[in-house]
């Protein structure tokens, strides 16, 4: 019997996922490079499941029902391609290769080109939940050919997170590398939403001088309102754990050393590249790489030892929750923004609600927060950014002189906290229908005849000033 | 007579180029691949000079001295590429192309080998100081080969810009795209220097409602101290200028929609590819694009239409000086570490000292600044960042307390200082023994299975903890 699909490359992700699958009933065969992976994972969990493994590229593909639909769970990169060059010779016309991992898109725009040019289809597809995810439901954008996706398209969402109310988190995002995007954009907002909780910690514990119980409070308190998300449920939750061998807060034993994988880098050089104002994201990402020069800080730390201090004001607690949740609104908004950017630059044609209600559950910024951005889109589908949709306007409106505050605050009691700091120059700048690029062009047109436009001139003329003279 | 050196590329820079190297007594072929503009410019500024049309690049080639040195100054891009490979079956072994565009490095680095398998030395240049810089004297970058190198350093030594004591500023940057590289930090340094100027511009008109005029005394005063500077000068001289057609002041008929030629994109690209820490450069990238969305920003300030007032103190004039030469410092600092990892990473084992120096004069950032930069990598070459040197360093302490109170009036005022606040953000993280980036550790450890290190282990192990169970 053949088995419906097939699964490359059992790292973790790999195996939760073919699990996942084979828990819905369909029959899978798996294979990895190396035996020992395949054989630990046979005898792991797949009891009574119709899991069959193989053990060559060759058994693997003869395993499967035509058009042989292939997950590939590879470390992006090289890998990917030097899997599709061992496999090729060994597909068929309108066979299809599923790209699992964390691709970048460009290289998801080439391959499909590639492939199309041999006959066969590429789907490239953002899957998004980590390994808990990928086994129990991840959030799933997939992206390529339309029909090839359409015949997997019953698995894809079975195996899928499902919202509150029962639809699936997954649906056929748009054409060539816009699932890989999509899925990319999303890891930049969850660098920038992580970014906003710690430095929301950072502020309870050093400006307000917080215990770690009572900033857990809090964020047990958040959960219950409109913050309620699954970041902010796991930060109320790793704050009560003890460690084991100091009996210490576990999060005070923990190095102040972040690690990333690359993908919020990338939606900040995607960002730039293409002329959008993501600095949330963008900044989230510095942050990371200033808590990697640990032993740096603490040196400098020494150097430069005043310490600022000024007093909070009795409502910073309701400040700060204002603050968090109008600095969220901006990262998404940001998020949001630039994957319309890019939908129009490759027409692509992206549903934003779509893709709001695809991260209500499964991935890492699953929250109720984006039913509300799924409602904002589907009634103001073409609404150039999302602060300026209704409910959001309405909210950060509200919000806005705390969340002023909170930066305040911040910056006075001398916290590192630039997302905050970011969010709130966005929403600065993005209202003010005045900003000093008026003297930025004259400069530029003084040292570099690059010209300029006129306030009571069409923007289509421009002008150049003669400034000096030799 | 044959000519010692060639010039491919009559635009602005080109001629203004042409003209300085003649103006020096060097005897140059220029041509252009139009024949009008070198018709244009022979009939200019040439008369009595040692320039020499050509009308076909095997003219142009046959008319220069052996080893021959062509000088291409074209647009970035393909461009580049389409002229190697109109030149390389008119060459002979041995022969220079020296690229004085603004290239990207890794484009360099590509040509740098590509003509090297060929026989023939390529010389990636920076040139700063727009068209006024190529025709006085510009501040050159050039990399490659360092004896290929030498047959021209005569003669851009010659034509380069001087510092006031007489130094040129040209050196010998390192090899492959070096030079294109500490190019391009110049001009992502240059995008946040001018942001932090127009910002300064902008606290001054809408927090402090001062007028044009006042701002300008304000500029002209500043450009008599530490902060004196080509850009601060220029800032002052446009603040005196009017509008011929209306009578009012020039700057407040220019549109605030700033233009970019991608470099501080660039910059600002690398340095997150690279995983530094400069969020000024960036979010002075992200300023103009904000800038740029002009219609859009008229529309949402009519939607929040909030105008926070905070009393300034009496002092704001004093703080804002302070203020702006200490995120002047930052700037710097960012820029200089970018270009520290990047020689760490590529071999080049740049010269810091030597790079302020070049950008002492000729070019736009230039100004005495960049000599107490020379003197602190002079003193401690091998020191981490720019904002540990000794002179730095108390600067930076005394400015302080200013610098942040500037920030908090900016942020209390809604005015629109991404990079001001980055600023203070990034000396507040750089001196913070402890970020809360163990949060984010334990997150990512929660839904990823990333590990952390510890505080009271090895940094070297790596732990994880089972936060939940399925």
């Amino acid at each position: 019997m053949k088995s419906v699909i097939g699964l490359y490359g059992l790292g973790v992700m790999g195996q939760s996922l073919a699990l996942n699958i084979a828990n819905h009933g369909y029959r899978i065969t798996v294979c990895n490079r190396s035996r020992g992976k395949t054989d630990a994972f046979m005898e792991g969990k797949t009891g009574g499941l119709p899991v069959e493994a193989a053990y060559s590229l060759e058994d693997f593909v003869a395993s499967l029902e035509k058009p042989r639909r292939i997950i590939l769970m590879l470390t992006a990169g090289p890998v990917i391609d030097q899997a599709i060059e061992q496999f090729l010779p060994l597909l068929d016309e309108g066979d299809i290769l599923i790209d699992c991992g964390n691709s970048f898109y460009k290289d998801t725009i080439r391959r499909n080109r590639y492939l199309k040019e041999k006959g066969l289809h590429f789907i490239g597809t953002g899957v998004s939940g980590g390994e808990m995810g990928a086994l129990l439901g991840p959030s799933i954008m997939p992206s390529g050919d339309r029909e090839a996706y359409e015949t997997v398209d019953e698995i894809f969402r079975a195996i899928s997170a499902k919202t509150p109310s029962g639809e699936a988190c997954c649906s056929y995002i748009g054409p060539d590398g816009s699932g890989h995007y999509v899925k990319m954009v999303h890891n930049g907002i969850e660098y920038a939403d992580i970014q906003i909780i710690c430095e929301a910690y950072h502020l309870m514990k050093t400006a307000a001088g917080m215990t770690n119980s009572q900033i857990q409070q809090v964020f047990a308190e958040w959960n219950k309102g409109r913050l309620h998300s699954y970041l902010i449920e796991i930060t109320a939750d790793i704050l009560t754990r003890k460690d084991e061998k100091t009996g210490n807060d576990l999060v005070d034993m923990i190095l102040d050393r972040a690690g990333q994988k690359g993908t919020g880098k990338w939606t900040s050089m995607e960002g730039l590249d293409i002329g959008a104002v993501i600095p949330t994201i963008a900044e989230s990402v510095f942050a990371r790489n200033m808590s990697a020069i640990k032993e740096e800080r603490v040196k400098t730390s020494q150097v430069f030892d005043s310490h600022p201090k000024a007093p909070l004001g009795d409502d910073f607690l309701e400040q700060l929750e204002e603050a968090v949740y109008a600095a969220k609104v901006c990262c998404y908004a940001q998020g949001f923004r630039l994957m319309k950017e890019a939908s129009e630059e490759n027409g692509w044609n992206l549903n934003y609600g779509e893709i709001a209600l695809l991260w209500r559950a499964g991935c890492i910024i699953r929250a109720d927060f984006l039913e509300d951005i799924k409602k904002a889109y589907d009634k103001e589908p073409d609404c150039q950014n999302l602060i300026l949709t209704e409910k959001f306007r309405e909210e950060l409106k509200t919000a806005e002189a705390s969340w002023r505050q909170i930066v305040v605050d911040g910056i006075a009691n001398g916290c590192y906290i630039p997302a905050f700091a970011s969010t709130i120059n966005y929403f600065d700048g993005y209202r003010s229908s005045r900003l000093p690029a008026n003297l930025l062009q004259a400069q530029r047109d003084y040292f570099g005849a690059h010209t300029y436009q006129r306030v009571d001139a069409d923007p289509k003329e421009y002008f150049h000033t003669v400034w000096e003279t030799v």
